[in-house]
């Protein structure tokens, strides 16, 4: 027995079947974080106040982006998600922190949902400021909690 | 001046105006990895040759995801990708490492439909494994290789 | 307190978590209104009975954008329509009027649905005839019936 | 004949067939407005600069909508947008004004998408507001300004 | 009285109104062929174990095209599908035989779901192999069996 | 070697590259089949003028899928397709014959397009006709012209 649950026992591509799963309250948080030169974290705070806002178009890539994650990602289950935020903040010297939180009350958990948005939100700040710095890195996206389900609730951090 | 291409003078967001660029050959390389327990590796090892294909479901996620960049990213242009290759392979102990190659005849680069690929590529090995292995983490997504346009060619590593 | 729900008290925007309220039936009806050309309304009508068929493919076009509401409106939540009708009726002398109704067994309001295909209708509408009338404009879209959810009902004409 | 170019001799449904057009530079302005509650524009010119960016929100939505015009409108081509700008200004006491603008190098205008950009982010105000002001109106969508291709310059205010 | 489910009383497309309908479990299977040079055929069968995977990339597709079929059929309710199976079997000398499984909790059958897929994996397979075969034939894409809601059981072989 | 153009030398799935195929015009034909009770075409028959457009719904939804083609079948081509039409006719006693064609002017053929176009107007067909008859066979898609590009004009019927 292979733990995949993503293929049947010939090892093809299967959705899992979560017809007979409860629905029940689920909640997933990711995390992920730009790394950039400092000189460009400078520019964004600067332009968070005062000449445009990265972290604002990124939040709401992200939030848009959890809405877009079955389309996205082959074998999973579409979703009718009940909340999602999005949180971007400035790490000085060097890095932006994000972190997403998704609610759902369904069969299958968020989990995916949440790391899509952290990662749609990093490419967003990518895309904002790869004119001034092509050397940023999207580091450590990561699923830190999840509960709801059967499996229980995981705590990463 | 704040040298972000992506806010007007007065801080709003927009779309770069492309239109007086040039068509020419771009070509976009980006990399990334995720890393996992080396249990969880050496199941995706086996699974490609006799119980199922991780990397293969990956790589298509990869290539269909680089095709709907511009609807993710808010202000990335919409463009005729003419080729995307996406390449996921096993570095043991611990990683899977994944890169992905976009190229365009057209107006505007192509790092962000490179980058995409290779994130949705690395969510989708995350989902398909998440059964077997919470705690695995995407790192080091970043922009290896572009050239074409009026910048020139950028290469990373 | 700015009584506005889509922002968090850090003024970011986010989506409302609506995962704490109750699945009941909800119906919302939106109007608007396609203002044109005498002469552009004597063609539709003629038309749809003999030349082509202007407002059957607007019908079609709302319902199909109903479904893409959360898709579109970056803070929407998805949801799955269990009704969408669209009417559009020549108002002569000078007018398409548009009515979308649609219904949903959810934790949140289809006000946005049905605006949304009221918006797509009479959007298709000019486009099947910008090449006689440029000068179309639509006008008074707006929600006219709401019913289901904690807030009651709403109804403004 | 009917003039309508996007019905056949039997009145059915047809894309314009663009193939042998020119590849033109083309622009085109579109302009709408949201009309609503003295005290609800009030309460976004304060969140604009202290609780949240309602304006900045549904700029956003409208370029991002700009990008799926061909997926909304039935018979729209499908074109690779060069520019996609979108201006929201509070138009006291009770109105905010919105105003696209939208260029393609391309075979077709892109009248449609200026209205899809400016009807989204009218409706992304709607949102955001509702729950303060159910009875918001969106009025006055129309084409201002268009140019390029054969039918020449239009300029409607 | 036409029978269809999806006019009223004027002839006017609507989606059916599925809200007083129970939610239940249902079921549909769907199949149908892709009928080839056996050449072809043989390629394929290669192919899946040696030189690439036509069958692997149609099972893809056509699961992932499920959950976008109430994108594509105007009338179809958007659902949250539970399961989403396709198997694609070589039948020679001259064909790949195609079955798709769809579930759903919810309050409308998912035959067009299960028809969705079948016909995507076979486009597909079109697709993949029509560089040594443009003569590929889709046939006998039809309903085998569907259950729950109040129609009851279909049965066709 | 294979001859498969979508698999490279180990097997794994790729986009084709085009970029360095010339831009020319390409034009596709394709055709298929809907079979059903003779007494389900009566109905078709009778709505389309008096009851309801089951083919002027096929039609839109067929052109309408054509502009997907990209997003459905994972190695396809983004392409800026210039024309797309969609004829549905009544084929007496027992079926409705529909033929697609598409047109682009780009660096790869639009095969899948036309393809894509058939399969979703019989699809929707299905659709509007299965709550009286369920027993209806999708039949005979394939291509059945080809002009534009390297490999020269197909013609098969």
């Amino acid at each position: 027995m292979s733990g995949f649950t993503h293929f049947d026992d010939q090892g093809r591509a299967v959705m899992v079947d979560v017809s007979a799963k409860a629905e029940t309250d689920r909640v997933a948080v990711a995390r992920g974080r730009v790394v950039m030169d400092p000189a460009t974290l400078a520019r964004i705070q600067e332009g968070t106040t005062a000449k445009g806002d990265v972290l604002g178009v990124a939040r709401l890539a992200g939030i848009m982006a959890a809405k877009r994650t079955s389309d996205l990602i082959p074998l999973c289950h579409p979703l009718m998600l009940s909340n999602v935020t999005v949180d971007l903040v400035a790490a000085p010297p060097d890095a932006v922190e994000i972190e997403a939180l998704v609610k759902v009350g369904g069969r299958t958990g968020v989990e995916m949902e949440a790391l899509t948005a952290v990662m749609v939100a990093a490419l967003t700040v990518y895309d904002m400021c790869k004119a001034i710095d092509r050397g940023m890195r999207i580091e450590a996206v990561r699923l830190v909690h999840k509960s709801g389900g059967k499996s229980g609730t995981y705590e990463a951090e």
